[in-house]
């Protein structure tokens, strides 16, 4: 007997078909003897749609407002599963975020959880109710309704997993675990048994779509052991995503990710003297575009050359910003590429495993793909390479480490 | 400069247009220097939509979840006028049921408000703030979702103008006030400037479908003088829903209405003892059927025949019960009949007036038309004719009453 948090994502909620399954499975667990606390998406397209239905209006629909409508989206999935578990002879009871007392800073669109007051969870708990929660919505101190921003229902989860001191925090998601690599790009990725917190936050941070990266924060922070698994084979195991442990599998790199997200600036003949970075970066960040990497090279004579990644989504506006900036602080020109793309390899093992980078960059070479930038973590090697080359240098890379083989 | 408080319903908010509309005529009365509180019902068709959506998972859906479903239609609805607002340069605020302390007793589907604590609404008008109001739900002492069955955002608005004390309540809906009878039927009806809550009772609970009737029970007790008007042609007067007054248009009857909603069921030959009334219409009241109008003849020989309606929806259930009872109470036969109408004249001026009965009987019969069953109130006479002759008869009576000229 145990406490188990399960979170459903949009495709798991999908229609009245889907959800009699998810309503099977709590069922199957609840059966079993455990205490199920349900967290649950909005059925998928329909937040995007909501979206839209404001932006219609508006281009910038109020926040506070937007929050209100998008919060529906759970709404209806709890209450159709709560209905569905009911009408099967179970005690089944929905909570909203404010009801579950998720409170949440004042930040609309992208809350941060502060406090969770399980009160109220424990109570249905203890009368034996199966407690379906609206996940990615919370309130402020004042009782707004918050949203939490894009897979904000994994960060609901995990939280509500951490302040039930629930024995896990289960993730049903469209796929089975985390894979060495993404299958799509790759036949011999392997599924992973076991994954620690920290390489998950390099794989999620790094294009792996699998679990938001402040739901995997969160975990680490309250040593929360999820288990990422499909919705689609609920009885199949998935990945653990776990605290590193002693006898955890010890490969030195667990996986391979890309992503397509970035594009490159370069400011070429930067004037080498204090400040000019400051002056490069100052009005990035005041436009909240985030920069991922960056890179400076020494030229000759007092110029250097300064090389960033920006989100794709935010490439013209930064582009802008910076012919400007370029200008004002005497530099030659401002290049820019959007064709890139960037592959890490990740895992712990590299901690005490010399050779990784040399392995990579040779895996790489012996394929002719021109490596652009590199960027390192205790745990991960990033390359940007054009972007033709992405799928390739996964398969390459994912050969190179061995990951085909348990 | 006054405080209004607005409903707008279903067809009112069908769609963004719709909604812009509303946006539009809430923006003109807030300039001409009044606070504005608005109720939103969801958009036509919605709550049905969602209703059907529950029903396709079980006929009786649990009823706290329903609400829960049911809650998101006003949601979405207030969500995107305030965003509407918003984007028109006005500071606008929504608030759902328990946001704006609409405290409920706990008949989830049915539930009745029992308080509405205003302070949060106050404090936004105080920093001039459109505030908009999800009709229809509140919340119970447990802050469970509660909604107030059909027509609710009717009363919600009406409990909220009596909590603000405010100046009126104007039920924007898709007729532009309240006639002496249906125009549909009647071309010569006409919209009535005044009528008070008594006679708006009986209109309401007789087949009017202006304003819900505990809408207007709440109007009464509170003295929310209530204006129902169009939302097609806001800028036009509708009729003023108000207390009695000396002045009021003297006229006998006010209107004409009619019901086709119910069926007739008559038991014949039942033994006249104490007891037999009991028999019949307790099964009938745990069965929770609402019975409208009862009769008793007397016949000879200790025989009785009797004779009540019950909704059409009700109709088979009724019959179903009564056969059981008329052979344990030896009564000789259960007959029904489902072609029946009730046409009903309401007048306050009736308690002064005689002869507003035989004038009505003897239209009737000047038409032929047979009169089955009769009930009177202090301000109303209905008749049970059959269905057939039913817009005739609306015809003859508001000819008869002189309701064609004002």
């Amino acid at each position: 007997m145990a406490l188990v948090v399960q979170k459903y994502g949009g495709t798991s909620v999908a229609d009245l078909d889907r959800i009699r399954d998810v309503a099977t499975n709590v069922a199957r667990i609840y059966d079993e003897g455990n205490d199920v606390v349900v967290v649950l998406s909005a059925m998928a397209g329909v937040t995007d749609q909501l979206i839209e239905l404001a932006m219609r209006i508006t281009e910038e629909p109020n926040r506070r407002e937007l929050d209100v409508l998008l919060a529906t989206g759970e709404q209806t999935t709890v209450a159709l599963l709560c209905i569905m578990l009911e009408a099967m002879g179970y005690t089944a009871a929905s909570l909203l975020g404010y009801q579950a007392e998720i409170v949440t800073d004042r930040a609309f669109g992208r809350a941060r959880i502060v406090d969770i007051r399980v009160d109220r969870v424990k109570e249905l708990l203890a009368d034996k109710a199966i407690v379906a929660i609206a996940g990615f919505q919370g309130r402020d101190a004042q009782g707004n309704i918050t949203t939490l921003g894009r897979g904000g229902s994994d960060t609901s989860a995990v939280a509500l997993a951490a302040a039930l001191k629930a024995d896990v925090c289960e993730i049903y998601t469209d796929v089975d675990g985390v894979y060495t690599t993404d299958p799509n790009i790759c036949n011999t990725a392997r599924k992973l048994g076991r994954i620690s917190y920290d390489e998950m936050l390099e794989m999620a941070s790094l294009g792996a779509r699998v679990l938001q990266i402040r739901a995997v924060e969160f975990a680490k922070k309250f040593k929360v052991p999820v288990h990422v698994r499909s919705s689609f084979k609920p009885q199949e195991e998935g990945t653990m995503v776990v605290e590193e442990e002693k006898d955890m599998e010890r490969l030195v790199v667990s996986g391979i990710t890309y992503s397509k997200d970035d594009a490159r600036i370069t400011i070429t003949k930067v004037p080498d003297r204090p400040g000019v970075a400051s002056r490069i970066f100052t009005p990035i960040g005041e436009a909240g575009i985030v920069v991922d990497m960056i890179i400076q090279n020494t030229r000759k004579g007092g110029l250097t050359d300064i090389t960033f990644t920006v989100p794709k989504s935010d490439y013209q506006k930064a582009m802008g910003l910076q012919e400007k900036i370029a200008e004002e602080i005497g530099a030659e020109q401002v290049l820019g590429d959007k064709h890139i793309a960037k592959v890490s390899v990740v895992g712990v093992g590299m901690r005490s495993h010399s050779g990784v980078a040399a392995t990579m960059f040779g895996a790489l070479a012996k394929e002719n793909i021109n490596i652009m930038m590199i960027s390192t973590s205790e745990i991960k090697i990033s390359c940007v390479i054009e972007e033709k080359y992405t799928e390739l240098a996964v398969r390459v890379l994912h050969n190179a480490f061995d990951l085909n083989h348990v």
